[in-house]
């Protein structure tokens, strides 16, 4: 595995820099067949060599969840009768690892999740399977951006995917990530001229509204199912009042979730 | 849903504070029937009304997964002909939402989670079940701990137990945890004297080595399986060296995954 360079940040390597062709992995948690990853595909693939590795079905909302207990399996997606990706049975964080570790010969130079159908915004970073590919990404010590459309209907991911692409220039032009963080993008749904611009945003600190639906099924057994909304905001300075005022935000996510703040307070605590 | 008092610490009710028996929720990932929940529940017990809502079956490296996709179904589980608790088909994340939102009539003072068979430190606090079962009840605003006991053989789950009840009892005399923010512990797998005490210590920034051993099945079709091991530590302040060196390990863990620091450098990117 590469390591980051001695400065902190991922640097890409000098050869892949001068490059004209850079390696790109692609990733999701909606699956190989949806279209935001194709969409994805379609813009990057004039900045490098794009490989997909995606889950064979949906997978969200599985946290950063691993495959341990099972074996994972892997096979070859075409679309339009050409070669597209592979797509395999584990999840966004197991596709990384399979293909950093099994499948790729080249490690890539960038790790781009998404782009998701749906927000991941506030608490939902927890939860989200989109999130977890990139955050697969930066563990093993590789620039990673995750995306996601702030819509659940009619998705246009054309804006958000030129967007990535965007991104993926100014992540090679800024020499990487620091170790151990990464990008998590959240597009509005709007096109065009709606879009008033971008914001460096921190995670909202907002839960969801959450209720449990309480049903019974054909043969009289009590079964629940989850359901819920975000329904208020805590700031101009965070991911989802940003989107809700129409621009795409962009939050630095770390995987050090130590709370400094509050060690020193429980170090004074009598056990 | 309960929310964190004005001074920034989620607080027991009066009431309960005054109580002898407080209400108190336990879960897992090991599922109900692990050996870890029941010794948490013994040792609990006397301290208050204790109640499980756990996994049906093992449900590890999930993450911080919830069920969109399915319904949940609940059963009860005697162990001894007695009511033992509650197992869903569900992650630990979603049984602790289940409990607070459909299952419990009163939301409980404290939620543990465990007590694992393994540890839990370092990154592996990402895909922990056991984790994010503690920080959905830090996200729901209830004081939350898990605890993990460091080895996968041989358990002996009594210390551990003992511990989770010292834990409680200190967290109920310090008025909780401040909103977010749950308590990630790990007991070595050694017994009485050689346990050398508690150290409060920041989550490990060590990678798992990780590799995939690649098999053919009977059928002759490849599948890939994922093993690896923890072979370094980052220093005493963290909690891989806390254990090696014998010692509890308590390390805060908060829901705000923002990496500030570099969100200054990322607002001078130019797009």
């Amino acid at each position: 595995m590469k390591k980051a360079a001695l400065s902190g940040k991922i640097q890409t390597t000098t050869s892949a820099a001068t490059q004209s062709k850079m390696n790109i992995l692609l990733t999701n948690d909606d699956g190989i067949y949806s279209e935001g990853i194709k969409a994805l595909y379609e813009a990057l693939k004039s900045l490098g060599d794009v490989t997909i590795v995606a889950p064979d079905t949906e997978r969200s909302a599985v946290g950063h969840g691993i495959t341990l207990t099972d074996p994972l399996r892997v096979k070859s997606v075409y679309r339009s009768n050409k070669f597209f990706g592979y797509a395999t049975t584990g999840t966004p964080a197991d596709c990384v690892k399979l293909a950093i570790r099994a499948l790729l010969k080249t490690e890539p130079e960038l790790i781009i999740s998404g782009i998701n159908l749906g927000p991941n915004t506030g608490y939902s970073v927890l939860y989200s399977g989109t999130v977890s590919g990139a955050t697969e990404g930066a563990l093993l010590g590789i620039p990673s951006f995750a995306i996601s459309l702030a819509t659940f209907e009619n998705p246009d991911y054309r804006y958000a995917a030129q967007f990535a692409k965007k991104l993926a220039g100014a992540i090679i032009a800024n020499k990487g990530l620091p170790q151990g963080t990464l990008l998590n993008v959240n597009v509005p749904a709007h096109k065009g001229k709606r879009i008033k611009g971008i914001k460096i945003v921190r995670q909202s600190k907002v839960a969801i509204e959450e209720r449990f639906d309480k049903r019974e099924d054909p043969h009289k057994h009590t079964y629940y199912w989850l359901t819920g909304e975000i329904v208020s905001s805590d700031g101009q300075d965070a991911d989802i009042e940003a989107i809700r005022k129409d621009y795409v935000s962009i939050t630095p996510i770390h995987c050090d979730m130590t709370d400094y703040d509050f060690m020193e307070e429980l170090k004074r605590w009598k056990f």
